[in-house]
């Protein structure tokens, strides 16, 4: 295949309409690749860090292989890329995405989420964007908000209200485009005038799940449609986990709000936290199994409790007004416990209540007294009305 | 006070019912600590643990402080004990016990909670208890279940399903007589026959909250109820605070299900956690108040996300069934992806479609229709109708 690829016509023109900037070897070797290879092929992805991808894809091709080069696991390797490597297959994702007019992206372009690295061999070799690439990369830290399908109207409505002042604050709000919390996070975005990036399993020429269609146009016109996988490519459930590694690694902190025991937001949520990315989960009902997954996060993800999105935004690391630390003296708190409303006491009788001596009870009658909090009159203090602070 | 305290006819006799086995001078001392102080009074503390009950008080009472010890923090607090150091207070508190069929619990005895001790010099002087003491160490670790007077339907559930199964297995469960949710838990473990300790803020004569009185009773008949307080004293704000610190050291964790804000079941909390016990809290929904607490628990205080009996069980240390670690291995999944259940394919279509070599999905097709999950015909394979497990 090495020797058509590089020679078709009909490929460079597309690769020339795709990036007219880049060398051309360049982008056909990422795009041959990323139909070669299903998401994260760590194989792949460990020969390209050696090689780069053009003499990687030489590498995995070649009839003869180089000396030393071909260990079980390449040959294994080489056996699964086979029967894709075909040149077809690779004009056709081209001419797809050209075709629905998508942005290429490659490791290093500016428009490239820096966290996305973190992935290491495992790391996407490219991603197809539909709208605009740069809210991708907006100065705000992005948070993915991620949850279930089958969500309930307590979900949706935590949804709305966290990316609703996400957005509003200037934070664009990763998410799957799937029905339930990631569409009511995509929705809430979009209302508030917000930017919002929706990660699909399969090419962005599908808009999936067909339902959300009309929302992910939407999104398109105010944010971007991202995917790693070829146009043509129908979401797989495989596709789906390798999917959750992206929004887990692209994004500053996960939020799941709503995830049933063995949710497909608890492996983007397991993504996020192996790369020591902020986890939140929102709590709810232990009676709702779309509950269930998010307390599971809390138990064995180490995800934190997150009830607000005041607490999203700190766990972003943005820390916003802290209440001022109340602390009582107690000996305040036996003082008014020793006082009644009604019956007026001497001092003495106060002291033997509160455990204090007289002189204490003294001194501290009078800073009450002065707070309006005790009121002295001839037989003796009383406790002030309590003020509804 | 001194000389007229043990040498008090009828405060000698009341002692002797109380304690016949024990030095008088050690039981009257420990009453007169009692009376004096407020619970957890550090400096009442210190005296007692560096001279003995007996010499402290004598130290504190005495007219005329040895040299050296009279700092101004032994002079504040002899200034706070003298207007409740009265012979009458004392004999009062001890009349009062035996007419009630109190037992007198002093630190080392074989009922004494050895979790009190980690308190230090804010540990209890004394216990009082009606019902019976042992249930206070029992074998099986004690939980602590604690939470909200103003308590909704769904904390009292999960109250009665953890109190009840904890109860079940032999747990005594600790609360503080409270309506709602303490009530919720005592409740449940009586209603499975298991014994429960509630702790009351004010003398284990005055039964509070009134309301609970026939419940307190039947803790009384099944279980203990327990105070360090005088009898004949209230249960104002400073002893309902002090008294949470003895439900959180006495018991080997504790659990908080439903707490507002600024709970009181906080500061039970708080002090478990400070003393290093486990401390659980149950989540629920953010839109409702009476968990607030309960997710500041978790976010403030270290506080682990509980939602069953069988979590609060581990979080005591023990440890149930756990579901077998579910390992899928990736090009299974990515294999079913590939299958249709009603078009036949070939391994090569299969092939392509999830990114494995031909020899790698025979292979695997084998395994799978060993397992019924797919089925071979002369057109291809199909993928076998999906089974509920």
């Amino acid at each position: 295949m090495i020797t058509t690829l590089y020679d078709d016509p009909e490929l460079a023109e597309l690769v020339r309409a795709l990036r007219p900037d880049t060398e051309p070897r360049e982008v056909i070797a990422a795009i041959a690749w990323h139909v070669m290879t299903e998401p994260g092929d760590a194989v792949g992805g460990v020969l390209r860090e050696q090689l780069g991808r053009i003499e990687a894809l030489d590498a995995a091709l070649s009839p003869l292989p180089r000396a030393g080069a071909q260990s079980a696991t390449l040959a294994d390797a080489r056996g699964r890329w086979e029967p894709r490597a075909q040149l077809t297959l690779v004009r056709d994702a081209a001419a797809e995405a050209v075709r629905v007019g998508a942005t290429l992206l490659l490791p290093g372009d500016p428009c490239w989420p820096q966290g996305l690295d973190d992935l290491g061999v495992h790391a996407p070799v490219l991603l197809w964007v539909r709208g605009n690439p740069e809210a991708l990369v907006r100065s705000a830290a992005a948070v993915s908000i991620v949850g279930a399908r089958a969500s309930t109207s307590y979900g949706e409505l935590l949804a709305r209200e966290i990316a609703g002042d996400l957005a509003e604050r200037g934070h664009v709000v990763f998410s799957g485009g799937a029905y339930g919390i990631d569409g009511a996070a995509h929705r809430a975005t979009l209302a508030v005038g917000g930017e919002t990036v929706a990660f699909l399993a399969g090419g962005i020429d599908r808009l999936y799940p067909p339902g959300n269609s009309p929302l992910l146009h939407d999104i398109i016109a105010r944010g971007a449609v991202v995917s790693e996988a070829p146009c043509g490519t129908a979401p797989t459930r495989w596709r789906f986990l390798s999917r959750n590694r992206l929004i887990g690694a692209a994004s500053a902190a996960t939020v799941v709000i709503e995830a049933g025991w063995r949710s497909g937001s608890l492996n983007t949520a397991g993504h996020a936290a192996a790369l020591g990315r902020p986890l939140g989960a929102v709590p709810g009902p232990v009676t709702s199994a779309t509950s269930a997954g998010c307390h599971r996060l809390m138990r064995e993800y180490g995800a934190v409790c997150v009830t607000s999105a005041a607490e999203v935004r700190e766990l972003v690391g943005e820390h916003g007004e802290q209440p001022a630390a109340e602390r009582e003296h107690p000996d305040y708190v036996r003082l008014r416990d020793a006082l009644a409303a009604r019956s007026p006491r001497t001092t003495l009788d106060i002291a033997r209540r509160a455990g204090l001596s007289v002189s204490r009870v003294e001194s501290l009658l009078g800073m009450l007294s002065l707070e309006g909090d005790a009121v002295r009159s001839e037989a003796g203090w009383t406790r002030a009305p309590a003020v509804i602070r």
